[in-house]
């Protein structure tokens, strides 16, 4: 193909993505390279696809390698059987569905990947160099196709590869907090993906491109329905829109669960309780499981949050969280489907620092939980703070296979305008150290079964999707959908690496680009902890919606709603005493940690607020005071917005001028909000340390009472 | 450029598109045309585009015509300026920003086509043939870079153009029903497009395809904000966010309205009354536009519902709706706004026949009004039911311009799921005469102005456009916006030609595709009367959210809200006696429309029960019983759609993938919903009348009972 006529493919392919770059294809981008000789190596090293349609996943599989290498390598690609193949072949199968790779005899080395695990091999069979995927499931072919068209995008080399892949964590799960109306609790991408009211009959392509996203990070379950749970999404009226959604996603190696409201054995059972030891209860759950397989037959199971904010559960019957769980678990046993318990909760009457309730509340009852139940714990104590020590359950319930839950979307984390690269803030959970069985016995090894020798093991992502063109809103928010995905896949992974494989594929492989956009992102989440919560604070943002800043909010139907409750500042000092002077929450860690976090020698100035209550005049480790860092912190956050918006306007001719006027519109909008954080906290915190602020540091511009008086009408996300 | 080459293109765009084929580009599609002799027709006789970009409209006309041409005729074509013409070029511009254009001596010609109008034609200048588009102004030449790229969309001859163009109508508006926190009422297409949180900083490359898309067919302005109105959107909270709007769409020639709470001063402006004839309330109302237009140099004016289905207005204090609305007038008149004041009223006391109230109402005040004011009737006297009689009111207020009112938004006609195309509808409105000065007075010359003599007037559609990918959630609700905004602008526009248009430009250009989806288009709305509402029955649907059929309604907290209320139906007789031996609404129509429709002889069957009670037993002119032909007339309609699914179905090869699907899923779902239809009202109206169904028509499947206690939640729309 001339040079020439490649030109005015491109040209063409961007005149027709006039409308287009709106940033919906996310990663999945098979524009064709345009280094030519990267391409023509390609086109030499891939000449064919042939793979064995014989089911639905493996037809999915092969769609998107023709959609994605006719693409990418600029020629058609027409998929063939596996029998046909020939020098350069690309083949991909297993052993089931086709006869040649079985004939390769990967025996050992596919037995490794196990169910959803998968090979990548250059290798030469009947004399002919081929490349391989090999699986012995379908949907590890699917998974090793999208690895081989990621390795593609991201102009990696075909030559010799050997890749071995299989998942560290078995349920690799999206929470979406979606409402039967439509709306999206801390939703920040418009609306619900799940238009129920046209279901079932109209089944969108985009149910189906939402699918393949998942499958191409490995995600394989989603939870349709928000934890805050609606009994009508299990009646019959629903049943089959779930159906049908479960039926777009299940190609894709996707299964479907629900929330499942404790009181609906009342409130769709006509039931008078529900007890989870009453035999009418659990009949109801058995046979109302019994109704959900015969819709869904790979059904996944239930999400429940039980008696937390307000939702019912086993506890208004005198019952254990385990007895509440143990009900859905055995209704759902019979059918392989799991129950994810959430541990987000904290009492109503107990005056007890909140920091400390999940594991009062579940530290017991380890043990206690059927072998199909999953207790789902949030990465921190509180509520997915800007940063959070991990929480102290992970490790502390060796006899429970523990469920990471992390939040994507960015409640606290700036909302729909904040370009945040979450990543390192899911590698600093993951990578921390219970040291519950000693060194190294960190948050990842409790989570993937490896410390405690668990058989079921999962990770859930609260998810940043919605019905926006571009899925999430900021089209900075798809790297956290990808990042969760392919974390959820291998803890292991760096931040870094992940982010390269994301830009690449989303933007640009050029190198200057790539590290200039590294850098921006792997900063991005520790500027937003210096403008809103430096030093450890937590919990101080906007009443009930939770945008911006709320240091103020105080007299709420909780203490522990408010902000005045976890940050403290009087007069004379600052921060919440967590240690065995104050709430002792920290002797819910191991001892090392404790000591750790315990002692004003080692605890990280990132956590220091978490768990020492300070006067405004502690000399910090730099020699300045608690209160002269605390503002240079602020200062430090809002000033980072300037080179953050630089820096993406220097990247211009990299991006389509669309996705690029996206951002660039929302950094403008960050950095007003960094300055807003930075004022009214500064506002705040000087009203009650009484001091100066220090050299360098810019005064708030208004009054601490204009901020305080501001009021916001239609925050999305409530 | 050879044919192999080409060919690559075509696929390439295919596949780029595997993933953007939801429908998102309108009628505004500009793939490479793929009969080569055309294009090469094209291509000769468009060589070049020269326009002279001297404001942010001729931009918009250039950078138009350049993607347009470029996609169309398959080459790259980059604008110049008209100073650089040649034969062959297509050279557009105003004698203001072009003095090529100026030098063409178009004078005669160009004055007549106003404002707003253009010229297409081809010359002979300075010895070179070339194609001209002029206008007066810079949106005339947008209107007709337009209408040039439909042209060519649609295979016309390019050669010895003589096109003259001007509005029928001034304001041809979209009316948003719109809430701030993104519902609409009675949308069926998603979500609000205005994402009031996130603006006035980011501004969505949505807006700006919605004003390409409206510029496409010339119309020139849109209330952001629903009918029920939040005096929100008129504070300082709100102002810069509409104005970041207004911005956005200002290029293309569309001016901002908003709806006006009549109490605003009281909700916002702190006063004690809403008196239109209080002082406070006057200078209140000023300051407000004032404010306004600071924000808005170009703000179009007010849309009011007032006193009517519970919100305030002038009645409140005893006072007319003229003065109601002349308040408002005087407000906006020194900086050219209008007010858009809707008839649409109906009083909470007065038992009187609802079909009467408005004319009733705004009959007296004919006269009252100031210059600056436009009433706003709705097309029926009821309220946009699938075919409705003409209100009477057109014609009756000489002494004042009437804008019409329709409703491109199916909240009546099926929703989200039935394909009715709604030009037939709106042209037999238009085209209807109201003898109120002798043959020939027909409605669309109350509404342009010509019978009256008045020099402003309008149109208005409440909008059927959401946050779904294609916009319009079915692909067919497309054809509705389109066909609204070519009729606004020429109500002599022919139904299928508007279908020819928009089928070739969605679609395809192949007569005979275009021949069998424009019958199928032409069909669908009588079908969806028969199995919705035949023989002129009306209102008599579900509850509240309107979906579905609901006959049994009754019992409500109005009469007019019911359904027996409208349709009458007893053991004996149904329908409505509208003559003089009921209640004589027929009295507001001329005398010639009057006895046209008050005479059983003349009455067409399409209207008959909308004017007359009759004995089920009456005969109709078909030799039938009225019992016969209603039930016969169900079943006509209910069978309908198994021809339009084959019809649709055997179209595939002329549609792509996704976008056939979206049509035949929800053709299914119609299908369905048209049987329900049936079911229930035969159910229903046989449980009135008593009598047998006629042969050929099916009993309905269920009990009328199943019909009657169907329950629905989360319907879209309210």
């Amino acid at each position: 193909m001339k040079k020439v006529t490649f030109a005015l493919v491109l040209f063409f392919i961007t005149l027709s993505h006039a409308f287009a770059e709106s940033g919906y294809r996310l990663w999945m981008r098979y524009d064709p390279i345009s280094d030519e000789g990267l391409r023509k190596q390609y086109q030499s090293s891939l000449r064919g696809i042939h793979i064995d349609t014989v089911s639905a996943t493996l037809k999915a599989a092969s769609e998107e390698l023709a959609m994605g290498l006719s693409g990418l390598l600029d020629k058609a690609v027409v998929p063939a059987g596996t029998a046909n193949f020939e020098a350069g072949s690309l083949i991909a199968g297993t052993p089931a569905s086709s006869v040649i790779i079985k004939d390769l005899g990967l025996g050992a080395r596919l037995t490794a990947v196990g169910d959803e695990g998968y090979l990548i091999t250059s290798l030469v069979h009947q004399g002919k160099p081929i490349t391989v995927i090999a699986a012995n499931t379908d949907i590890g072919v699917l998974y090793g196709s999208f690895h081989l068209l990621r390795l593609v995008q991201t102009h990696k080399p075909l030559v010799k590869l050997s890749i071995t892949e299989k998942p560290l964590l078995k349920h690799r799960v999206l929470n979406h907090w979606d409402n039967l109306d439509r709306t999206v609790e801390r939703g920040y991408a418009g609306f619900s993906l799940w238009n129920w009211h046209l279901l079932p009959g109209y089944v969108q392509q985009r149910y189906i491109d939402y699918a393949r996203a998942n499958a191409s990070v490995g995600i394989n379950g989603t939870v349709l329905t928000n934890v805050n749970a609606n009994s009508l999404i299990l009646t019959e009226e629903y049943l089959p829109k779930v159906a049908a959604i479960a039926d777009a996603l299940r190609p894709y190696g996707i299964r479907v669960y629900l929330t499942a409201r404790f009181s609906s054995p009342i409130e769709i059972g006509k039931l008078k309780t529900a007890d989870p030891l009453d035999e009418s209860v659990k009949k109801w759950w058995k046979d109302k499981a019994d109704e959900i397989y015969r819709y869904i037959p790979d059904f996944g199971g239930f999400l429940v949050k039980a008696n937390s904010e307000g939702q019912p559960g086993p506890q208004n019957y005198g019952r254990s969280h385990a007895d509440g769980a143990n009900l859905l678990a055995d209704a759902l046993a019979p059918h392989n489907g799991i129950v994810m318990w959430r541990a987000f909760v904290y009492s109503h009457e107990q005056p007890e620092d909140r920091f400390k309730q999940a594991y009062n509340e579940f530290k017991p009852l380890d043990g206690q939980f059927r072998k199909n139940v999953l207790v789902q714990v949030k990465n921190g104590p509180i509520d997915f703070q800007p940063r959070e020590p991990f929480s102290p359950l992970f490790g502390a319930m060796p006899k429970t296979p523990l469920m990471m839950e992390f939040q994507i979307t960015q409640e606290y984390l700036g909302q729909a305008t904040h370009l945040v690269y979450q990543a390192p803030l899911y590698k600093e959970v993951l990578d921390a150290d219970t040291y519950t069985k000693g060194k190294g016995s960190t948050v990842a090894k409790v989570i993937d079964g490896s410390l405690d020798k668990h058989t079921i093991s999962g990770i859930a992502g609260v998810a940043n999707i919605g019905d926006d063109l571009n899925w999430t809103g900021h089209l900075f928010g798809q790297s956290n959908w990808y990042a969760f995905g392919r974390l959820a896949w291998n803890h292991q992974l760096a931040a870094e690496d992940i982010a390269n494989e994301w830009t690449g594929m989303t933007f640009s492989n050029v190198t200057e680009f790539q590290a200039s956009l590294r850098e921006m992102m792997m900063k991005s989440r520790e500027n937003l902890v210096n403008y809103m919560t430096p030093l450890g604070l937590h919990h101080i943002m906007g009443w009930d919606h939770h945008y911006g800043p709320g240091p103020w909010i105080k007299d709420k139907p909780r203490a522990d709603w408010t902000s005045v409750y976890y940050h403290q500042a009087d007069e004379k000092a600052i921060g919440f005493d967590r240690s065995a002077s104050g709430s002792n929450a920290l002797s819910q860690y191991s001892p090392q940690v404790a000591k750790f976090y315990g002692s004003l020698k080692t605890c990280p100035p990132e956590y220091l607020l978490w768990f020492h209550r300070l006067p405004w005049t502690h000399k910090m480790k730099t020699g300045q005071t608690l209160w002269d860092e605390l503002c240079r912190r602020y200062q430090m956050g809002a000033e980072s917005m300037d080179p953050m918006i630089k820096g993406w306007d220097a990247l211009s001719s990299y991006v389509d001028k669309e996705r690029h006027k996206q951002v660039s519109m929302l950094l403008r909008i960050q950095k007003d909000e960094a300055w807003w954080w930075h004022d009214a906290c500064l506002a705040y915190f000087q009203s009650r340390s009484g001091l100066p602020f220090p050299a360098g540091v810019t005064p708030p511009k208004e009054s601490l009472q204009f901020y305080e008086t501001k009021n916001f009408h239609f925050v999305p996300g409530i």
